[in-house]
């Protein structure tokens, strides 16, 4: 029987405490898709579990795709006539177009005004954007500021380098008892943003960092990549020897902020990684969004590419895009909540205890119902308020092991939460009325 | 053509009354899953059909089962200190906990209280229990009456007996043109509770009475067998030659009272019989109720039991355990009606008559319609109200009479009754336009 | 790349203007299922497109059916006392039931009554009736006129002849590149009634007529032929050489009117053309119905015969037979517009384009998403409303294109216009990213 049970994984009350501690030393780094701020990031992942760091040079054939030259910040603000610096990159790094070339010039405000980018409808936010693939620069302020620039002659500077270098990624496998995979996958490419995705990134680490400690079925894969180029790279890399192993997989973003919970549906739309949060979903959280899969969104568009068809789905809280503070400088430490980041750990660790213990059992008395009295399985329930659940749990586990009905498959069909479910099938497998199929028929699984 | 009509089947005005008056000469009797009350039942249907009695002795085994020994009671009481009889079995059958052991004891009221229940909320009733398996003694009586107990020593008395006997059921098998067979199922171990289920008994006694006479297509085979252990012993008994025959089955029960009426579906959800009688209720009811299978109820639970996932289904009025008169004093004579007990029989004759015709046909002229104005079949069918209908309903027939579909699939999606479309189907065929399918292809019995 | 596009067949703006025309022309022709007001019909016809003119003759054989003898009328009327015409055929050829069998004679209004026909419903129109198997004869007058006609002898003259002869009909075959056929068939048998089914008749005429200087796919088959024995007469002639060919096939009749737009599936349900326009009314009209197949209507009863079972819907506005005008004096021009016939117009043609274009393609970089942003795609979108919609639909294509989505599937997936898809798909083929699958899988076109 295996040994991974869900209370095994949230004994920490302080779960959420520890992932928003991360979430605060990350939070300075200036991240892009490559650079030092990677690496910085990578390193404090690091002090948690450890990772193995991956560096892929500049210029290397990626698919359709080529790996950028690396991309690095030192400094950069904009001084009006007096000397006096209006913006600055170290106040806050959104403040500059990220993979901005490298500039120094002196500038009327109206050609400034060219390159710097604000939101009207939130005056005093700072919007995040980016250049990767076409050579420009920029500043991103707050529209208040915009609108209070005087007409005159701006001194600007990007302290910037694009040069030959790497893209850096993270990865860390940990074994379990048989090859098959849960993949799990977080950007990392954000700078300063808490919510997108400092959550996933901390919250994946302490999972990780958990899981250690624990026997369990799966291995499991933690991929901490860039957007896009970072997990196409770890497709290329891995299409071989790893692709096949991935069972299940679920990408994390935005797990901190107060709304949701969301799912994304995998390509596949009932893989068993789909229904088995539906599941967790139904039961555990008052409400919840199920989304069908799209093409649009973060990593699970590559993971999900009709060349690869991973059952790998997006779990968030707001969707992104459509949260006002997306990618603002209000996605800040304010936005997001130990509270909330606890829930979502909470649904994480739920969906792997039900993937861990999915399987599928064989009524050992399949003729007719075995008499559960004269074993004491009635009296062995107690009088407990779940009790008469309990008992349907047995029956149904007893009615639809037939060996072509997962644990998952009884839960669904009984209405019933996985957890009484499998506690169900445990206790009739000690009594001897059950026995593991052969071969592990799951027949939600199928893709 | 099949000989066999639903209006054969109800021909008789009094078939309510005759339930009724069957149900009165059993209700006095005290039944459990063994002893001489059970024979007494069975004694009462053989003067109707001619039953098969089967005794299996005590001890043997069925399954993960074990016949129980047999249990009889001459008489019990309760007696207060002056020898009054306060509890009398005699009074009512349900005063004994079903399979007590013998006791001839004094004891105070508090010691005598352990073993009394009651039912606070209805306090005028008496409970109905057993304690098959478990050897313990109790009395049920009305709440109010244990309230109105004094304190005193208590003289009580259960004149029972538990010893090596035999576990009685009734069988009747009616053969047909064909050995396929429509198995009807009804429990005989409850005492005196007219519901549930002597209504079940007396009406499924009447309608094989009623059988004897018509031609038809299937074997019938009629159970009448104490609950669980019962129909687990018939199942044994039969595993090897029977059961492979059972095409169509239905466990009837409560069906005298006002309520629903209810169909609980098979196992398998989607068998003939299920949709047939989903057919049936739609056309002949204002309101039913459907229920998906689960594995908590009557004797459906054995039939369905994964080993053997026969096509049965349970027909009720009532659902067991949801109405408040359910194992109570109060599922008495006065709870049921003539005009239940009729209707309950006119829907399952017309279950019967739907398995009965539901043929497959081709149509010989499947190119085009045929002319049907030249064989006087507009004119045939007059004009009456149903003029219109009558006519869709053999346009329906020859357009999806192509070997795929049976009557009843071309009723369903037409959205006509099934006597309509058989009717069209025996116009048709007489005027050389439908022949029977040479194998008969009933696309809804698949398993 | 197919020439085919929507705004090709769309770009007459006078296209309702010119089927009306065509409408009012036929409109005084007194047709039936066969006689010279069928070649009339037909004549005008020719006069737009190519038409081949078939006349099979009386007593051939049509599967279950015989051609019936020609019928042809000169006159009728009735005369009062007085000499007065109160009926004159001239003046409505609906207050002849057609196929009357010659009548000269001298009757009392209460003889004469048997034969007269009115709607009291509605008192101001003229029903129309037919009786072409049954000899027999009759008037049909408004229900004002049949009330104030007083007592007294009438004279009764309807000089009409049922003669050996023949039954016309008329085909034209518009070959394309495949050989594989699109069928579009309308009744050509009322007589003046303008929605049903002159308006079918000149919308297919000047589709054909738009068609012949297109480039197109399939090849396009319109069938003019009288109701139920015409469309028998062209199957049973057709059925070796040409029933194999239509992939799509469209009744159309009652296309002028207000109501609607209506479709009636195929008895397949869910064949191509079933998808591709229930499609096209979702995105092109604000309101439409949706109705599954039933054995009664127009020719699609007899194209959707079980031994032919061809996928072949039907297209009207209101639904026959629900409307009051309908079959009534009341279908008239008046009843009709050209706003609506060119409606109605727009939506068969946006069928035909979906149909024309709904191939299947391959994503020719599977792995990962292709980098849109080197190739200028998402420039190449510009700025407009539109912009999010077609990147999306290029990503929809991408993802989708796996040999196994037509791009109707990916259309319907995305709840995207299938001219956005379709233009997505051309500009990724454009690009290199797309390739046609080798062996066309529509997935929608499974029987």
């Amino acid at each position: 029987m295996s040994g991974f049970k869900y209370s095994n994984l949230v004994h920490a009350d302080s779960i959420g405490t520890d992932i928003f501690s991360l979430i605060e030393q990350l939070f300075p780094i200036c991240r892009s898709i490559t650079g030092d701020g990677v690496r910085a990031t990578l390193k404090h992942i690091r002090e948690h579990i450890p990772l193995d760091v991956h560096e892929v040079p500049t210029g290397t054939q990626i698919y359709d795709w080529t790996i950028p030259r690396e991309w690095n910040i030192n400094d950069a603000y904009i001084k009006n006539q007096k000397g006096e610096k209006v913006v600055d990159f170290h106040n806050s790094n959104l403040h500059v177009v990220g993979y901005s070339i490298p500039v120094q010039k002196k500038m009327s405000l109206d050609e400034l005004k060219e390159h710097v980018f604000s939101i009207p409808e939130n005056p005093e936010w700072i919007p995040y954007r980016t250049s990767y693939y076409n050579e420009s620069w920029g500043f991103c302020i707050s529209h208040r500021q915009l609108m209070s620039m005087e007409d005159g002659i701006y001194d600007v500077l990007i302290d910037s380098s694009l040069e030959d270098g790497t893209l850096t990624y993270g990865e860390y496998v940990l074994p379990g008892e048989i090859e098959d995979e849960i993949l799990l996958s977080a950007h990392i490419c954000h700078p300063s943003l808490a919510n997108d995705n400092l959550s996933g990134i901390a919250l994946l680490t302490h999972l990780a960092k958990h899981l250690q400690g624990l026997k369990h079925k799966y291995s499991y894969r933690f991929i901490f990549a860039p957007g896009t180029i970072g997990s196409l790279t770890w497709l290329a890399r891995n299409e071989q020897h790893a692709l096949s192993r991935v069972k299940h997989g679920l990408v994390v973003s935005c797990v901190g902020d107060a709304g949701g919970p969301t799912y994304k549906r995998s390509r596949r739309g009932s893989a068993e990684i789909d229904l088995a949060i539906e599941h967790v979903l139904k039961h555990a959280c008052e409400q919840s969004i199920l989304d069908d899969f799209s093409p649009y969104g973060y990593d699970e568009r590559q993971y999900c590419s009709p060349g690869f068809n991973l059952p790998v789905g997006l779990f968030e809280r707001s969707k992104y895009g459509e949260f006002p503070q997306y990618h603002t400088s209000a996605d800040n430490l304010e936005f997001i909540s130990v509270e909330h980041l606890s829930e979502s750990y909470g649904i994480i660790s739920r969906l792997i205890d039900v993937l861990e213990n999915n399987d599928t059992y064989v009524n050992k008395n399949p003729k007719g119902e075995p008499q559960l009295g004269k074993r004491g399985l009635y009296n062995a329930i107690g009088g407990d308020t779940q009790a008469a659940q309990k008992i349907m749990a047995m029956l149904w586990t007893l009615n639809l092991s037939d060996g072509e009905h997962s644990l998952l498959d009884i839960s669904k069909r009984a209405d019933i939460p996985f957890e009484l479910i499998f506690s169900a099938a445990q206790l009739l497998r000690e009594n001897g009325l059950l026995k593991k199929a052969n071969n592990k028929i799951s027949s939600c699984s199928a893709p």
